[in-house]
């Protein structure tokens, strides 16, 4: 692997072109950001823990022959990906109610929804990452309803997925966020991450959280839940 | 018509039963408000003036057999209308850019979309009236996926119809916002009102704005606005 320059610094991670012009290298910071980077922090090893586990998690995708941008994982903390065109939305998929959404409607966090619910965010920091509606999405052209569809598609089975692994794991999957990218044939995969950085990860027999609200909400040291969720991931993957 | 007590009083109208369960007495008010009631006002007449644009577009959609609550319109001020079983999504159509749309997304006022966009609110005072997704409608139960179907199909058969009579008065229709409720016998209808309370009405050869933005901004007479809209009503109607 030979990386040339740096094309993006993001809040947790750097992408790097490479002499192949179908492939970049992303790789995972050791940063922590919350609350669109008003609140900052990091620890030591990070961005490898985050390569780690999204290296696991695209991988048993792939067994399930679900396509991600994933080539390879390199110096533990970068990956070799190939290079998509960015949909400008976070799919997120719930699978019982916390976070933002719990905020929204003044309800207390854990109930279990009957079905996943799956939500959209316009990917823009000016704006703040709005939540947007589906028919938004299409009428503002951030993506077509064929695209959508195929989304929605992959996006719930995703979570299929990752539901089984995490509960062989004893984690409950409450929510996660990921986002998708247009290869040049026009296929659309899975990009950027699944990491504890963008999902809710909770200990299914004490409800502890592992995941990044340790660090939103001050709750506990991060790196041991993050590492915590590793070494689950390893004994089951 | 004999109304008997005065069941529910909302920033707007006032709901009075009647001698016929199935039956309520709706008072359009003088009063005005905006920004979730944080700005008040009021004038003459304009309890008056909304009931009878209200009663002429009910009327123009019965002949386009778009069902609705109403009855008939008496005392100038009042309709008897079919009591419903509310369903709590405020549904807003939008045929150009404007208001909360443009705010969220930083855009200028006017553009016109390829196609009408429907959005929806959950109506709570307390939360504000959030923007909500039809997923999160369906999810929480606020209404069934069926009931949306029909609500969508409704809303745009009523914003076509609304658009044809708006252009031969002369005005554009920008957006609006509608209630539907249900029926004992489960048919969904039209209900609420439909003024210049809650459309973004503007002259089409001068963009003026001649409907209740005229009362948030502070943009001019209101009475005139809104009289303006009945009388050019009146003759096409």
């Amino acid at each position: 692997m030979t990386t040339t320059q740096l094309i993006y610094e993001g809040k947790a991670k750097k992408i790097y072109s490479t002499t192949d012009e179908r492939v970049v290298v992303m790789e995972f910071k050791n940063s922590l950001t919350a609350f669109n980077a008003l609140k900052k922090g990091e620890f030591d090893g990070k961005g490898q823990v985050n390569c780690e586990i999204s290296t696991l998690f695209f991988q048993a995708l792939k067994q399930h022959n679900i396509s991600s941008h994933w080539i390879e994982t390199v110096d533990g903390n970068k990956m070799r990906v190939f290079k998509t065109q960015i949909i400008p939305l976070e799919v997120v998929v719930r699978n019982r109610i916390a976070g933002s959404l719990a905020k929204k409607f003044k309800w207390t966090e854990g109930q279990v929804l009957e079905k996943p619910l799956v939500e959209y965010y316009y990917k823009n920091d000016e704006l703040q990452d709005p939540f947007v509606s589906r028919e938004q999405a299409i009428a503002f052209k951030w993506a077509t309803e064929d695209e959508l569809q195929q989304i929605e598609k992959l996006t719930l089975r995703i979570n299929d997925v990752l539901i089984k692994i995490l509960q062989q794991a004893q984690i409950s999957l409450v929510d996660f966020k990921i986002e998708f990218g247009k290869l040049p044939s026009g296929e659309i995969v899975l990009s950027d991450e699944i990491s504890p950085d963008s999902m809710r990860l909770w200990d299914v027999n004490t409800q502890e959280k592992l995941d990044k609200d340790r660090f939103r909400l001050d709750l506990g040291d991060v790196k041991t839940g993050y590492t915590e969720i590793l070494n689950r991931l390893r004994k089951v993957l």
